[in-house]
């Protein structure tokens, strides 16, 4: 049985799911992480909820990659490696180059590489970990699937930042937005349950996770997404502030003495979001737990949140010239129906968008609009991983 | 005849309007510029389109009040100082104090001082221009009417950024928005057009400028607004860049080797927008014409234009569950009808918000959507000195 490893691949952490590629089920998934440092943990789950763990000394990825080969055939989770038709590999950056997922040889792997430049902390470990898995596994083929690849459809205007001209030509600078793979499968997974051609919909797909976005997806292609030239911009996240005034970054030094730029930009990634403002934690199910205790920065963090994506909503109608669809996903748009109503509430009336209130209350797939709302509302648990496989699948030319 | 001064002091520029207070008519208007340097230019316009015109060295802002006032008598255009019932002061950051337009004695002029941190450029020297005013005529009520005061009814989720609490309690760090006494104008202008009372109406106001920004009106109160911290946020604008991703600052500042942040702010205030897409220049009327010779950039920066309005549009619905009336204003809002009818474009048709092509034919104020558009669009040019010359008249108490 023909199986698609599909592995996300992080500086100290190595994230893996395995699929049988025909029925497309989940066979195994699990992680290493501490790679390079002491008491890594090895965590495989397979079968019927079964689960294989270990702590040990991890030094590398190939390392990482060959203990979990030689558990999967220990666990009979596979016989030979021969049953591994292919690996496909979440890559943060993709630039203007990946288009679409790519199978990648060496010299995509340079491409890779070189686009570390539009995410330093991913684009190099994820090299990393091809290269890994190319050396213990070779001969296999590779995909890489790229978060940036659905928002190259995004037309000038949508990418184009007001900026002098020089600095994208000359430096790329411009939105390539992010999360691309989520909004891609969550697209279309809405248009086959609303029993329609993506083709002639109009869907806006609200990933909200730690790190959330926004796209605006006409006719199955991206034509705008929130996150920006990094995954900074756009909402309030977990930890990101999402859009700012510029001008905040140089008036914050002054005023907090900090000297250095990449500080600045740091407490922007990092401290700022739900946390930033709640003080309480980067995590909603604290903020909002936080809030209902009466937490007024809770609540004022839980408000700002829902405000900047129900303007992100109403910009993408006024993008694509009408909406079909919102659909739900990751983290808090899979899970907090309390989320979905207080961005889906009455200040949507206007649109004709409504939810349903029994059929909010879920954590499943499902349409949650009203029966007489003009726009269909979804939550749609995301499958990255499904994707990756598919990907693979298709570029490799994997059969069976 | 009781008349009141609006004043609009800049570092080295004095501009003044003269209005009778009973008719509202504009009895003189004109500038003083250059002030402190060598050959400034003075000029008064009066009567039935008569100007006066002289280059003299003024060293500074009383030296020309004095000049503008003697010049005031000797062209016949007032009597005596007597007539002048009271002087009223554009001023840009009324921080979080000034909710209203407000009488000055010496504790709100330092207050305004006080306040430069907020538009380093602009409250000094308008607190000069006051001083200097209240010196030449002393014992004549002082009004200050600020830029920011409009906004200072948002809500706290649209003026909090996603940053550190800490910096909005701190440091003030947060949404104050600006053109606000020409969005206050031209939406009550809007509702009496409309017949009804401004309590009852949703307003979009598009204030598109050298400067820009978009204003939601709900009930005649400001909710929220596209400036943000600054006048560098929100869409963009003839040199200045609007939102962008946070990061480009520091990415920007790295590739192209500038090593103090303030000069990156300065480029993305005075090198952007417009100008720097387009490399051509930062006046629309340059930059449409541009286009229409096939100018590629140039057409970019159109689209870009449109497009971030377009999004702030939609997002405002959103924000107001609804919208009854679009205002354009300001030196592009109403003269480009050909700005206006790309942004009410059929994107717009979904929302119900359509354009009459003969109606929009106008520079002047006019409904300008069609008989059946659910949503009335206006383009009303704005008129800042008369709302400094009614705050005036209404917090000095002016009578006659």
């Amino acid at each position: 049985m023909s199986k698609v490893i599909a592995v996300n691949a992080g500086s100290s952490s190595l994230k893996f799911t395995i699929y049988e590629v025909t029925s497309e089920d989940e066979v195994s998934s699990g992680l290493v992480d501490r790679i390079g440092l002491n008491d890594s943990n090895v965590v495989i789950k397979y079968g019927d909820g079964e689960k294989f763990e270990t702590v040990t000394d991890v030094k590398n990825h190939e390392e990482a990659i060959n203990i979990l080969l030689e558990q999967l055939i220990e666990l009979n989770i596979i016989e030979s490696y021969d049953e591994i038709s292919g690996t496909g590999h979440r890559i943060v950056a993709g630039g203007e180059i990946f288009k679409d997922s790519a199978l990648l040889d060496e010299e995509g792997i340079k491409q890779v590489e070189a686009l570390s430049d539009f995410a330093p902390l991913h684009n190099g470990p994820e090299a990393q970990g091809i290269r890994a898995f190319q050396k213990v596994l070779p001969g296999k083929p590779t995909v890489g699937v790229f978060d940036t690849s659905f928002h190259t459809t995004m037309p000038e205007k949508a990418y184009l930042y007001s900026v002098p001209m020089e600095y994208y030509e000359k430096h790329g600078a411009r939105r390539y937005g992010a999360h691309g793979t989520s909004h891609r499968y969550v697209a279309n997974r809405a248009a086959e349950l609303m029993g329609k051609d993506i083709a002639d919909l109009k869907i806006i797909t609200c990933h909200l996770g730690n790190g959330g976005s926004i796209t605006a997806v006409d006719g199955g292609k991206s034509v705008d997404t929130s996150m920006g030239f990094t995954p900074l911009a756009g909402i309030t996240m977990g930890t990101r502030s999402g859009d700012i005034d510029a001008s905040l970054v140089s008036y914050i030094m002054e005023k907090e003495g900090i000297s250095d730029i990449k500080d600045m930009i740091d407490i922007l990634n990092n401290k700022s979001g739900l946390l930033g403002l709640s003080g309480v934690s980067s995590d909603m199910r604290d903020v909002e737990a936080a809030a209902a205790e009466g937490n007024e920065n809770a609540q004022a963090a839980l408000e700002v949140f829902y405000d900047r994506v129900q303007k992100y909503i109403g910009s993408y109608i006024a993008v694509m010239g009408g909406v079909d669809a919102i659909v739900f996903t990751a983290g808090i748009g899979e899970n907090s129906p309390a989320t979905r109503a207080a961005i889906i509430n009455d200040q949507m009336d206007w649109f004709g968008i409504d939810l349903d209130a029994d059929k909010n209350d879920t954590r499943d797939e499902a349409e949650i609009s009203a029966d007489d709302s003009r726009v269909k509302v979804f939550t749609i648990p995301t499958d990255e991983e499904l994707m990756i496989v598919r990907d693979t699948v298709r570029l490799a030319n994997i059969t069976e």
